[in-house]
């Protein structure tokens, strides 16, 4: 496609580079942009860049946070015996949501993918069971809520050899959740269930 | 939603004003970034602002440009006596794309629209009157690539009137368009042939 101005070409082949988003999608967000106050497009970069560029990861759970500590992890008014493993933020938010549990996060940055070449070292695992070793009896329970696919169970398994030491109990969100899906994409309500209902994680 | 990070937040917010993204997609696009190196982030941010901020309008045609004149309007190539009246930017990036016009454009800036409140004087129909003035004698022939709904009609009726002055050729796109249909999402081919067989406007 060509465009009469240079200035909107870039701007359409920059927001194209978003997933999901196809260059008449671009295209009609800059003209959009275009028709709202200066304002909105300045208050939109401004808040991209600083996202990009002030963020933070929590030294204890590694979620995304404007500080050293996340929100999470510093509140006085969790319940710090009980953590639950989440692959990344989203499912953090998508828990958060629920309003079904009030433990603490630990957010391992993905899932064990031999076919993408993610293995336990990608994954804040060596984390986790720092964190365990350093707040020894004060964790009794760690919940296993990854999204039930291969690499979700893979992961799962790994987790329990490597958690088997520290005598916790081990518990997996119940699979209310349909085989195959994504945990974000859930409904709240099954989510919140899932979480209430959690099973002994038993390896067999 | 609560998130654990006002950074995300905020982005979040911005994000989910543009139109058609609510805040799911504007969180997983926010996380998308925060995947990719910083200069992605830099590189859209500078490109929206860019836009927002050096962007002008083409002071013949009404198109967007980055100079007084447009690409097209400065280009040499272009063939002065025709000039197509489109709505706005995207149906002279429709057009273009067919490769099946080589004149010139003249943007409107919408269309009619007394339940909008848009009447002809919102429009930059002044401007092409005294455009069509100005160049006596170089244009001979206007058409109507206006979008086949009843403000569409409206205005074409409105700019014979104006246009029936100058003893001009007035033709419209041809009607392969479906009726109702919006002219930016035509294919290619339909609205490339509706250019090639215009007919000549009929004030009945």
């Amino acid at each position: 496609m060509e465009y009469s101005s240079k200035l909107i070409e870039e701007a359409v082949n920059e927001i194209a580079r978003l997933p999901g988003i196809g260059k008449k999608t671009a295209l009609r967000l800059a003209l959009h942009l275009l028709r709202q106050p200066e304002s909105q497009t300045e208050a939109l970069s401004e808040s991209l860049l600083n996202l990009r560029n002030k963020i933070r990861y929590c030294t204890v759970c590694q979620n995304i946070s404007d500080d050293e500590l996340c929100r999470i992890c510093s509140s006085t008014r969790r319940d710090r015996s009980i953590i639950c493993l989440v692959e990344d933020t989203r499912d953090v938010l998508a828990i958060e949501n629920t309003s079904q549990f009030n433990g603490l996060y630990h957010v391992l940055g993905g899932v064990i993918s031999p076919i993408e070449g993610i293995g336990p070292s990608d994954l804040h695992i060596d984390a986790l069971v720092s964190r365990l070793e350093d707040h020894k009896g004060e964790v009794n329970e760690v919940i296993l809520a990854l999204s039930p696919t291969m690499e979700g169970d893979t992961t799962a398994f790994y987790l329990m050899k490597r958690l088997k030491p520290f005598g916790l109990k081990i518990s997996t969100i119940a699979r209310g959740i349909p085989i195959g899906g994504e945990l974000e994409y859930a409904d709240e309500i099954t989510l919140g269930r899932s979480i209430q209902t959690r099973t002994l994680y038993q390896q067999d």
